[in-house]
């Protein structure tokens, strides 16, 4: 059979991989899709600039638009990132009749169900499994895998910038700073390393992540983030005491009122695998009402990992070419017309247990203070870590877990708290996930 | 679109399972595939026999061939076992024209050459995630979602009682014995716990696994296979104390000069995932060129798991109904006429690390000894932990750890160490799996 034509629109770290990855591996790709697939035309925004790839066989061009106008391309292949010139070449793509495959998390999540109703309406496809874990494969796994389940929730560690930062103030007793200097260095944070370490990554991941799990439109505007820049190794450490990890997770839990979407750092008992999850490597973890638990770890960044999705989608894509659109999978795993108008609770109205750590004054009675503030409002307490208070300093740290409570009561625990005169400063908050 | 019309041969656990996703799910599962999953018939051996599921809308008969003769049926869903009847049934499945979902792994590993054969030659599909690692969709995975990887080895703990087994006799300290009747006791076992606690079947698994990795036939008989039972608590403390877990590991490894393919016990550095799956879970670590490592988990038995994969098969099924059969995800992952012919290598040309532990007599001499035949061979030791002499016997155990070597090499080694006069009995050898 003839190999199918793609366009690659974009040649950074990605687009470099998916070249590598398509050439290197071009047999055995080949033995397992039945045909080739043949890289015509690459859009790079600079012809000049030197590569980290063998371009020497790929014809390159500074407009991308000859890459989604091209005769002879099936597939674009969208590696460029950015929301506004992403979403318009790939809606021209889908309006030329070309199939998408993208790793562009941030189109998919605030633009993806304006760009599936054009493909669906189109009859192409827009695949996009390296927006989310690199080559884990998660999409897949949910949108296929767990096919038969009522998927109840999912925890993810989709961020690797944010897992190395964490990581590194465990093991290594290092500062936030001191560990985010050094992934930069490294090349893992992103250009705008907020996106990282405040969350709008990982909640750009959980808003594709929990549409297809639920069956719900894209609605990331609706996700709550938190990110993890005032966490502090000693708020680590005292975790640690506790028997937990603190780990940024993205969570969408199903409720009998509606669908969490939360991004924030979380306290996981370290006896659960994904609070083993280390350095830049993701992991998700799924329950279904019938399959349960399920993990899948691996690489969530980096060329190659990437390029794994995006050339699992080239041959998935490959592979519906002839197929009946109405029998394809769904973009969001449901039928267009099936999608469910769940609410989306507000954080007021989310159960979670809580570490706290406040700085008491060192002197009787506070700790009485502060157990009737929690009794008043039902707030039970599961344990108390008090610590001797350093030399010179008037405070002592208290930390506290607490039993699942509202959000709401916590809030107003808190500011009862922040306001009694024996405590100095904020309550730190930690929400506590044991993913039951 | 009218419902697909399914018939299902088997009513144990895995088909009530089945029957009962199907039925609970049956909302979420039509969502997704664009049209209900209507279970037609269901053949049982004994219509007597009570259920545990509700069989009270189900059409049932005694007769198998009552289901793959069905007019109306479009796929055949085998979940009764064995080798014989199954293969006739479902064989007979393919040549009426109907796609066939097995959970059968020993059918797929011993007789799938076949099956696949006459399924191409018919252009139906013959789905078989639920015949390993239960819903945790590895098939899906290495088949689909690792595509533009060269798979370079996997390792899986693939058979949940005797990790079981192994993690009870770690954690509570109790023996072989002990721990396999409560794993029988709780229903985890085979009926035959000889394919549990053998290895057969994760050599079952592993054959399929391999297949599907490397672009191999199936080839069961080549498979070197070892069980659990001359494992004894005393090794697993030992391990334990020089950082390393004891699994029960399906290996399937590409070298240059072929296909390692060997089921049987391993040390594991315990800082690695795998070597905290604990219980009867089920966990496969895949290295792709391209992705790196991931790490794939859940349960891998089970009633709703496994209906889990059996359901996600259907799915697909469904999906694939109207699509030209030469696109479709070939069977074992590669084209049927694009499969390699590596060779798999004989255990002897493998090349691994070895835990040993001999019981050598109380004297002076006895550890040169040793080290001067390891030596002679080439065999470098990584550590040596020597155990003081219980009170009342004369021999002392003597525990190393060695680099590298091939089993040739080991073999002559224990051969030699177990004829000296200061060595009890014979030399314990487990392999060392550092999983690069």
């Amino acid at each position: 059979m003839e190999p199918v034509k793609i366009g690659i629109i974009g040649l950074g770290t990605v687009g470099c991989g998916t070249v590598e990855v398509l050439a290197r591996n071009a047999d055995e790709i080949a033995r397992r899709a039945g045909r080739g697939i043949h890289t015509k035309i690459v859009a790079v925004r600079d012809l000049g600039k030197p590569r980290g790839c063998d371009v020497a066989k790929l014809e390159l061009t500074s407009d991308p638009f000859a890459v989604v106008d091209h005769p002879d391309i099936q597939i674009v292949v969208e590696l460029m990132g950015g929301n506004d010139l992403a979403r318009e070449l790939v809606l021209k793509s889908i309006s030329n009749g070309k199939h998408v495959v993208t790793a562009n998390k941030s189109l998919i999540a605030e633009h993806g169900n304006q760009i599936f109703a054009e493909a669906q309406a189109q009859g192409v496809t827009v695949a996009f499994e390296a927006a989310v874990g690199g080559g884990i494969s998660i999409i897949k796994v949910i949108r296929e895998g767990l096919a038969g389940n009522r998927i109840e929730w999912l925890a993810g560690i989709v961020n690797g910038t944010a897992n190395y930062v964490l990581t590194g103030m465990r093991d290594q007793g290092r500062d936030f700073q001191t560990m985010l200097r050094e992934a930069q260095r490294l090349g893992y944070a992103e250009a705008d390393p907020a996106f990282d370490i405040d969350g709008v990554d990982a909640a750009h991941k959980l808003t594709i992540l929990a549409a297809i799990a639920f069956g719900i439109p894209l609605q990331f505007d609706k996700v709550y983030t938190e990110g993890i820049s005032e966490l502090t190794r000693e708020d680590i450490l005292y975790a640690d005491e506790l028997g937990y990890r603190v780990k940024h997770l993205a969570l969408a839990i199903r409720t009998s009122d509606g669908i969490e979407l939360r991004v924030h750092p979380c306290l996981v008992p370290n006896t659960r695998l994904i609070a083993n999850v280390e350095g830049v490597m993701n992991a998700l973890v799924v329950k279904g009402d019938a399959v349960g638990e399920t993990l899948h770890y691996g690489a969530g960044a980096g060329a190659e990992p990437t390029a794994s999705a995006v050339v699992a989608d080239l041959v998935d894509v490959v592979r519906v070419l002839t197929s009946d659109p109405n029998n394809r999978v769904p973009h969001l795993a449901f039928q267009p017309g099936a999608l469910a108008d769940l609410p989306i609770l507000p954080m007021a109205d989310v159960k979670t247990a809580y570490y706290l750590r406040m700085n008491a004054l060192n002197r009787a009675g506070v700790l009485a203070e502060i157990t009737r503030i929690l009794g008043d409002l039902e707030i039970s307490i599961e344990a108390v870590l008090q610590k001797r208070s350093r030399e010179g300093e008037s405070t002592v740290p208290v930390i506290m877990l607490t039993q699942p409570t509202l959000e709401r009561y916590m809030d107003q625990a808190l500011q009862q708290i922040e306001s009694l005169p024996a405590i100095a400063g904020k309550v730190m908050r930690i929400r506590v996930e044991g993913l039951q």
